[in-house]
């Protein structure tokens, strides 16, 4: 068995969140986690600083793609849509292929009040860095705060529908939904 | 000196407000809050579980109102609508009078990415307690969430302009602005 394993994050990830969703996410050790993916501690902390990291090591690559595509962006279209068709990209590259993984950590998450708060925290900096975006480009602070949120709520209800089970549409087609019915819900 | 203090619980909130802004929340014990309110750890512990308390302790309250006032208005009117209503009210009852307190209470809160998180958690809690009482009025799970999450976006945007040190306007002035300006950019 060779002892390069090209897949480690991929495994040290799937194992993670099958034990913290068994078992529950303060109860799982890192020697728990080295063992169901075969690997040892050492290459677990040759990828990740702490079990925390497994769910949380991708939000600041998240946000710097996002960030990138609102920069790109910017300024040919109203900011709603300049953040929506960010978001679109960025659910292609980083969430669709990953769909049962992104949906059990948000099950683990769910789960664990401290993890959810944190979760927050990932979201509210994430808006705050579109918004920071939107204003690079010359959109004034009060409309950058207002589509940086309505654009990440859309986001939300897309996303809780792309996780239920019986849901075949990718994230990016859901995506146009919760805007038509988010512009339903603030139109009154 | 009298030893019943009746406005006990409103000193040992400034007092604390006081010292988490001047050297941090962290470092503030609830030894130092007692003696800058001139009052004992005991009082401080009657009102107070710790020192996190003082700052999150009206959440519950603040929750509470907003999901019966949801529930009183829900069904005449447009959900958003419903829930801005809701909104204003409790504007008016909680937060109109303690201006500073509320505006020191932001400060310190926003200088501590714990806190924040905390605030986040409880920002989360009271969006979906307003879905859930919505729902309870017969609205859809999907329009619910938009409208509670819509409706707290308004709020957050005027919030943000009611604790500007130039702003004289009350929240519940402020509330429509926000929401006029949601509109505008949700409809792009």
């Amino acid at each position: 068995m060779p002892r390069w394993k090209p897949d480690a994050v991929e495994r040290l990830q799937t194992a993670a969140l099958e034990l913290f969703g068994e078992q529950g996410f303060e109860r799982t050790t890192v020697a728990e986690i080295a063992q169901r993916a075969e690997l040892t501690q050492r290459t677990f902390f040759n990828h990740f600083a702490d079990k925390r990291e497994v769910l949380f090591g991708m939000s600041s690559e998240l946000q710097q793609e996002v960030v990138r595509e609102v920069a790109a962006g910017a300024g040919s279209s109203p900011p709603l849509d300049t953040v929506l068709r960010a978001l679109e990209v960025v659910a292609d590259k980083m969430f669709e292929s990953r769909r049962a993984v992104v949906a059990r950590r948000h099950a683990v998450i769910a789960a664990n009040p401290e993890l959810q708060e944190r979760e927050l925290g990932k979201n509210a900096a994430l808006t705050d860095a579109i918004a920071a975006a939107l204003q690079e480009q010359g959109c004034e602070p009060a409309t950058a705060f207002l589509a940086a949120g309505a654009a990440m709520l859309a986001q939300q209800a897309a996303f809780q529908q792309w996780t239920r089970l019986d849901e075949t549409r990718t994230l990016r087609e859901l995506l146009p939904d919760a805007v038509r019915a988010l512009r339903t819900t603030v139109e009154g």
